[in-house]
């Protein structure tokens, strides 16, 4: 993935998305010792960035029927936004014993939700079975160079507002679960920036992401990572994000559950922001290896849909 | 008290507060089928629109030895924060019993907490033979012209953020404990655009004001009220504020405790912004009283200091 491909998905996406603002706190700063510059993608339309990836790769389309896609979490909202930008139908499959607050969140972005008979097991199956069915185009989450140039349109965003300000990130935190934002934003920053760093972050439980860059090859979680974090519960990287992050990650950092919650606290009494755990996955990382960080940081705030 | 009082106080205050942000939530247009224009004072420096009132009034004084408050709320923060900005010392009288995340976040701010031995009682007492000892300068939350002045500027700040966006607020709802955020914002937003309804939003547990706009006089509570919003906690207006309030506000809408939780949840869901009791008042007028007001709407988050 080079630096004109996310280019591209960003002219697709800007008359659809926000420039989600780059927020600073001086209390934070004080409380940390460090600058830290905020790219607030719970301020993203649908809540999270999962709209840029859905929207790059969808505008791609050539009159889709309708866009498919499996998930129980922002994916679903960003893919039902997609459409309803297209003007053609969603479909979300998700298990039935999924949160009904979580089907209600993909129902209140115009998505229809298909859950019955669906498990956790079968609901590649069930959706490999209706897009043969409907002719919808499937969406994945991470494992497409598409919606991968999508989330990397956040490490545009961000350098950019960043030199506006002439602030220099020295490096750049990102939650990473399937890998798609971490790799789009080390793609983005990495052509532009070479010297500034690129971390991954990911919950101690669910540590695969730094096993993997270890091991050179993709490393697979046995069963689905008890984590609060549930952006990431994925079982790996996608092979395409997994290219990508190896190529042009710096390094991997795992934090624990209570630093977690802890940099939810920070973020909603410092800076008033309500960001989901996964969003808060950067911050926890300085919390808990803030020592071996630099003095300048981006932190990729990727989403604020709080499972209530 | 005029424009040219709240215009004095802007040109004061403007190098050391922020021009909050003027927030739009197509979710919250779409739940209320109203168009609601946010006011974002919750992310005021300190927390609330307090600053602008203790920076006003600390910001004419002479060369004070240091600055004094009673409070354990965010005037204590306002005060802190102008204290830091003149360079002098700030002390808070606040109960002993007062919370220690209270106590805290004063001193967070740079403020001495004076407590020893404070009641809810006394604690007027303490403060009178403390500006005696000390000579500091006494800042009193609301009853003062410069104190009102100050807060008014949240009211030119959102009708010409409005503006810029060619947008006109049919009615502005504010929160109101002693009057003093009311107060302001009516002088200003009749000033500028007499025809836009002013109404202030109370707890119906604490619906002193509302009483006080109908008898013609002030009406006081007999006890601190039980609300979720304590920044407005107070047993009554105070005088200057209700003169202006009298002259210059359309009307009080008292609110239930269940709709101003919902209207902090719903800021948190649909918004992502992490509000206090006191400031999703507005919206919870919103909730209870929506069928009756105009279609677009400028709301006052007057803050977000939730105590933990």
């Amino acid at each position: 993935m080079d630096l004109a491909q996310i280019h591209a998905a960003f002219r697709r996406i800007a008359p659809y998305t926000h420039r989600t603002p780059l927020l600073t706190s001086r209390l934070l700063d004080e409380f940390f010792g460090k600058r830290l510059l905020l790219k607030a993608e719970h301020l993203q339309k649908t809540g999270s960035f999962k709209a840029r990836g859905a929207l790059s790769k969808a505008l791609t389309l050539e009159n889709p029927k309708g866009l498919l896609a499996v998930s129980s979490g922002n994916h679903a909202q960003g893919v039902a936004y997609a459409a309803r930008v297209l003007g053609v139908r969603a479909l979300v499959v998700m298990p039935e014993e999924a949160s009904p607050l979580k089907k209600a969140a993909a129902r209140a972005y115009g998505a229809e939700v298909v859950d019955r008979g669906v498990t956790p097991k079968n609901r590649e199956e069930v959706a490999r079975a209706l897009v043969e069915e409907t002719g919808y185009a499937f969406l994945h989450p991470f494992d497409d160079p598409l919606v991968m140039a999508g989330q990397g349109t956040v490490g545009l965003e961000l350098l950019a507002q960043a030199g506006r300000r002439g602030v220099f990130p020295e490096a750049v935190l990102v939650p990473v679960g399937g890998g798609g934002l971490l790799a789009g934003v080390a793609a983005a920053v990495k052509a532009l920036s070479p010297e500034t760093l690129v971390l991954g972050v990911e919950p101690e439980a669910a540590d695969d992401a730094r096993r993997s860059l270890e091991a050179g090859r993709i490393v697979r979680l046995t069963e689905v990572p008890r984590t609060r974090a549930d952006g990431v519960r994925t079982l790996s990287l996608g092979e395409r994000p997994f290219a990508v992050i190896r190529e042009k990650v710096d390094g991997i950092l795992a934090v624990s559950e209570e630093a977690i919650l802890e940099a939810e606290r920070l973020l909603l009494t410092r800076t008033k922001q309500g960001v989901e755990p996964t969003g808060a996955l950067p911050l926890a990382a300085v919390l808990e290896h803030g020592a071996g960080l630099p003095g300048t940081l981006a932190l990729v705030l990727s989403g604020g849909n709080r499972d209530v």
